[in-house]
């Protein structure tokens, strides 16, 4: 993995912030895990509410973790004046997400100023064993001048 | 669009119990629309706890009612004792989810044994006019002689 | 669909100039069909060399027309100082592609200042009938102030 | 990466032999490098006949040997008489294919006995550096008892 330069030194906590003001993550349960220079990580416990037909995570919960793990690892190399829009991700499900927690893990493959793009994998944990049930490939857009704070 | 005929006619009831087993819809506030051969529509009225940080839908959201409209378009299609498994999808994500209510459409485009190819479309109703947010392009995966239904 | 306003009148001469130059499109034997604001035909004639393991257009060629097409359906609604850039895309291979000529329509769905997002489908022809073996979904980025035309 | 264990014993004269029929790449001018269980490299030495407008390889071209490249990772893999398909794939490019030659890396993440789903990377090697230009994502099908030769 390369070892990216962030541009703000405070990011990891702009991206917890950033994460906390998400409501859609309070109502699923996720939480940050690492937050490092162009990685993220997001768990999500299980919770019968999360689950499809078959009660396993739904794979909308389990591309929603994904997808936010990889838009705040594009976001923790950002400045501290610029916020975060997925423009475009795909995904393809490997594997039942069948476990006691899911765990997202974003990278960013290459920062640029405008797209950053990123991929993301997704595990979920049984037994203390984590096996991948999701990967995607993303790109995240940088929109300069519009801080991630909310309007006053 | 292509007139499809289902193989199961009663299409509808089986794609409406499925919906209802999936408690993540229920945790959503996600309703079934329209249910027609090839083609089914998922609605999501807004709640503060469905938003990013920005106030909109989460990007995550809007990929899960597409995704779900897009499963359940194939799944209208299949013979009764089979279930439907989404093997990959892709969405781009082409404006703000900003509005009193989401309205993904799913439609099939390619019906096929093993794999059918569906494309949906996210529209945010804002003041009773809808524009759309999303579009997305996924394959869907058919598990013959395994009933959607709950194991006993 | 939707009517487009391109922003250069001239749009139709700079995108057949732009196709003209790529070298690729000679190599293959593709041409130039209708070129419409945001929407744009590419016609590649069936010959042996553009062929996989089972005689049928390699799903490479699908794709190189199908993006291409896309790309210039873009491009045909930028200023003329402008050049365009694949993001990224993602296409599924819905039949095989066998037939006497393919043709490939791209089309702008969402334009932007940044980003425009295209679908594309790829038909094969065979003795009269056109039958879809290829659809797309496409991000294409605009590059201002660099003109698409060779450095002197 | 996972260690795979190939079905066929002569997996490695299955693919390339297969390679060997797809015209198109004796007409790009590309050659099998690596063949190893769930990975395949292919390269293809730079040709004007192969660019876009600005003299860099043609994102259709990258795409077409990473497709490749991925395709051949999962039939290596495969049992002698079957033959493989790509069913979809997704590609970033994140960089200009500028260089005196490309190579491209399809791998295996997950095997199926239906759905085997690869990744692939394409580099682009100038002056004997490699920079990554391009990153994709792939579903590919088994066809079982459809042995991947010509009809005779």
């Amino acid at each position: 993995m390369i070892d990216f330069q962030p541009a703000d030194p405070d990011f990891e906590t702009r991206v917890r912030d950033s994460f906390d003001r998400q409501q859609v993550m309070r109502l699923l349960g996720a939480r940050l895990g690492r937050v490092a220079p162009g990685l993220v990580e997001i768990e999500l416990p299980f919770r019968p509410e999360l689950t499809q037909q078959h009660h396993f995570f739904h794979a909308g919960i389990t591309a929603t973790i994904g997808d936010s793990a990889g838009g705040y690892a594009a976001f923790s190399l950002f400045p501290a004046d610029s916020s975060v829009l997925t423009a475009e991700y795909k995904i393809n499900l490997i594997a039942p997400a069948d476990g006691d927690r899911l765990i997202a893990t974003g990278r960013v493959i290459k920062p640029g100023r405008t797209l950053t793009v990123c991929t993301f994998e997704v595990s979920a944990e049984k037994d203390g064993r984590a096996k991948p049930c999701a990967i995607g490939q993303q790109t995240v857009m940088r929109l300069d001048g519009r801080p991630d704070t909310p309007v006053a």
